[in-house]
């Protein structure tokens, strides 16, 4: 596994949780190794790396989109320990979610925010 | 109609694009003309005129969660209009649906990217 | 096509609007013709066709679920109008849908007092 | 908090289920303590009351849309004991499920089943 | 419970996993027990047993669409064992969820491949 | 525009429509160019290059995915013509839509079938 794209993706991973990388890693061994690349590569290396949209804004994009789906809580919780390491408060976040109790509905709001508040306890030590 | 929450929502909204309650308005009329004053005082005068969110950052929250739905390109078409109303750039709207095709799936950020196109050139008068 | 099952649907469907089996027949034509059959002896055959829940109760159901899923709006005419045949006033139907505002958020509850709208216009000769 | 809407949504939240109230509470703590709020005065204190339809409607109207959502299990339950709690039958309640595997397919019918199945469980103390 | 549809959906389930029909028996028992009859007769015992499309090609059909709603991992590991107990490889199978993060995203596609590793482990004794 | 991934995924975007890269090039255009690429390179360049599933089974996979969204009936009919030119027969992709009524729901199969009558007439001349 090698190339710019992938490079370019692992360094912007890193950045946003310096464990992600082999969280990933360890979710596809066994079933499906190459998905490693391709989450480096296209969201990543490619999507994210783009000039036209500031990081933090990537972010909330992200956090609304995942929340929204409804089913997807453990990629939420990833996507949330992100955001709070680039700087984005946990208020903001408690925002985004309850916004979308408006366009996602309330059921999908309150699983988002119970997810919010699993990461902030386990930062917490909690 | 009146109450505090209702006037923060009309305001708001009509800062987002004046032409958006008339709109709102004729949609409810026949079927569910209560439906007005839930939308101004709830969205709007509850949800977006809090302080925790800057206003910008919750346009690309509703782009984002609008467009993950998939189903709802009458919406998206006027949250794309009320994004531009306050200085969130073409670019940065077609970079938010370009996100999307990661989270979402491609058939839902190619249709927000077609919404946006329509609403693009409404605006140029094509 | 005979049997029990498919003749108590049809007997039910026919209760509902007597002009449904053709429209289905129509859209099945040329592509899934054996389609007509399943709808019949299933949802209305064998589910709808239960006696532990009244028809009012189903076709509520019916609304909500169909109006939830957010991109099936010929399907929820269709529905719009067998709810009203059977005696569900238009104010309640616009009561469910507000309703989902809750639940399914407000564009698909949005896109849903749309669809019942053109059905009232239509039914109004308008 | 006070207000007319949060008083009336409080008193309606306590007489679908007592306990309601304070798990909700307990769910924003640390997180989002506004929410309680909101949910409060807009699904309970402003549609759930509305008179256009009866609050049994309303609660078969819930079931089906929070079933059709697909992700929503912890809401799923709370309503399902709202139903109970207000007089709608199991057999009922396994009613509404069976006829979702119509509109949003078998799996969703077989999750909110299954939901079902651990809440009349819980009651009878097992 | 008899019928021709029924034993032809029983003997095609029994085909796909011996162990099926009474792990559906035991979820249904106590909440809907004639949903069991639904699912063998109308799934297995119409759908699956049409002749204009192969046993396998139904297979991964299901695996795609019961992935891309996200929401079904109970319905979709079953579905991940039927589809090995008909030849289906591993491989094959990773490569329907690696292609999901296309449609459905990637978040789907991840619960999706999570789902398969789980039956993978369980099949190898770990 | 250039680039191994990008020439694998044109020359099988070629095969399976030649039309396809000049359809989605004025879809992009004049809103997000870039997407063209992307399409070309992820989609079909790194994932239905893949050697693990033969192309038959991968276009099975994206009908019955993009059926079950349920909204996305412009990209679905694009593929339904792919399948067509690949030699999946009429019947074979009303078979996939038709079983997608047990996972998907009744509604999405009815769009779906909808869909692809439009694109049979379309090349039947009608």
């Amino acid at each position: 596994m090698s190339g710019e794209r992938l490079e370019r993706g692992r360094a912007l991973l890193a950045q946003l949780d310096p464990g992600n990388e082999d969280m990933l890693r360890q979710a596809f061994e066994g079933v499906a190794p190459d998905m490693l690349g391709y989450v480096l590569e296209y969201p990543f290396g490619d999507v994210y790396s783009r000039p036209g949209l500031d990081l933090r804004s990537r972010l909330l994009v992200t956090l609304s989109a995942v929340a929204t789906l409804g089913y997807a809580q453990p990629q939420l919780k990833a996507h949330i320990r992100n955001a709070l390491n680039i700087g984005i408060t946990r208020e903001e976040i408690a925002e985004v979610f309850i916004q979308l109790s408006v366009y996602a509905g309330f059921p999908a709001a309150l699983n988002a925010l119970a997810s919010a508040k699993e990461v902030f306890r386990q930062m917490d030590g909690l």
